[in-house]
């Protein structure tokens, strides 16, 4: 399938890396791909540039984000959940008509610091803002509750955990459930339409505070019954 | 340990039951005592009413929040979070000074139906509120991420699962967790000071969807790690 992964950082990368090993065709789209290559300092949270990682991952093409999105199947929505709008914006309402869109935002709010708030919560969610903004994409609000290695490698733990996927075109719930079969997601909970991303996206509080209590963010959640 | 349990639902009920279980003296402690044996009809979720429970439980004495909470070494706050303010006046400021509190109260928002939204969130919680406004109370929250029957005997799901405490006194949180560990929760995460209950505070929101998918309340969140 042809894919395109908005967003160069840890968790484009490794969406982008994870689809390839799938064997799908992947484009990673930015704003200023020239830009984005030339960049050699570490990005915010001490990760490699982009190129670094690029320089190994030669099968994944680097495109705009319009070029990117252009004729993609599936887009992934991988940036900030700050910039989510904006990045679907420079896609194109066009080009993204009748797409599945795999939505991995989350709406952090870091402009007080440590831990973030949410720019969107409670009786609102940014999965359902996209997917207002953008009537003809179809929202699939998933994988937005685990950090990036786990998204594309639930193995790297000992036991099971859960992954939930919400949206309202149930296809679009089947293909995106479909790929995180193949990431090896063994318990997949749909929640329901897309008014249900407010509950997933409103764990991340909790996920930050676990992740300050544990030290790591190499943990996830998993539903017990 | 004399123990009061503000709160005659199912909350209450279970862990006054619970703690009784686990050889401590309860006390459950509600506005108005007689009132509350003479309702004979079922409460909103169809349970029966407390005077059943209470028939079967002679060992739990009953008593106003102040009675109650007088002389009590640990108070459990266990009614609704729009309340819990109201019933901890109640209690009286002067006898909760210096006692623990366990607080699993959530600050659900009914007004606009179901599922409820949360009336504090984000950058404040419902247990940092209780906090400030009795400064003398050492106050634990806990055990409000999943059902009252799971609260006092995890054994009922097959698999091990999770609890959080969040509190900035770390003996009255020793406290509880040895409550915890009392009823069976083998793995039991200090997420750190008061401020920390804005996040389990938010797990409602998906817990509440969660439960919504699974047609059932009978689970809870393990950190697999």
């Amino acid at each position: 399938m042809d894919i395109a992964v908005l967003g160069t950082g840890m968790v484009g990368q490794a969406l982008a890396g994870g689809l390839t090993r799938l064997g799908h065709s992947v484009t990673v789209g930015t704003r200023d791909p020239g830009a984005t290559l030339a960049r050699t300092e570490p990005d915010g949270m001490g990760n490699p540039p982009f190129a670094a990682w690029h320089a190994e991952h030669a099968d994944v093409a680097l495109a705009t984000y319009a070029d990117a999105a252009a004729g993609a199947e599936l887009v992934v929505l991988a940036g900030n959940g700050s910039a989510a709008l904006d990045m679907l914006t420079a896609a194109g309402a066009e080009a993204l008509d009748g797409v599945v869109l795999l939505d991995i935002s989350n709406p952090l709010d870091f402009s007080a610091g440590f831990p973030p708030s949410l720019f969107v919560k409670d009786t609102d969610s940014l999965g359902e803002r996209i997917q207002a903004s953008f009537p003809g994409l179809r929202v699939v609000k998933s994988l937005n509750t685990l950090t990036a290695p786990l998204m594309v490698d639930p193995s790297l733990l000992g036991e099971p955990s859960t992954v939930f996927v919400s949206g309202d075109d149930p296809a679009a719930k089947a293909l995106v459930t479909e790929i995180l079969t193949g990431f090896g997601h063994t318990d997949v909970i749909d929640l329901g339409g897309i008014e249900t991303a407010r509950g997933t996206e409103m764990l991340l509080p909790l996920w930050l505070r676990t992740m300050g209590a544990l030290g790591t963010g190499m943990f996830n959640f998993r539903v017990v019954r």
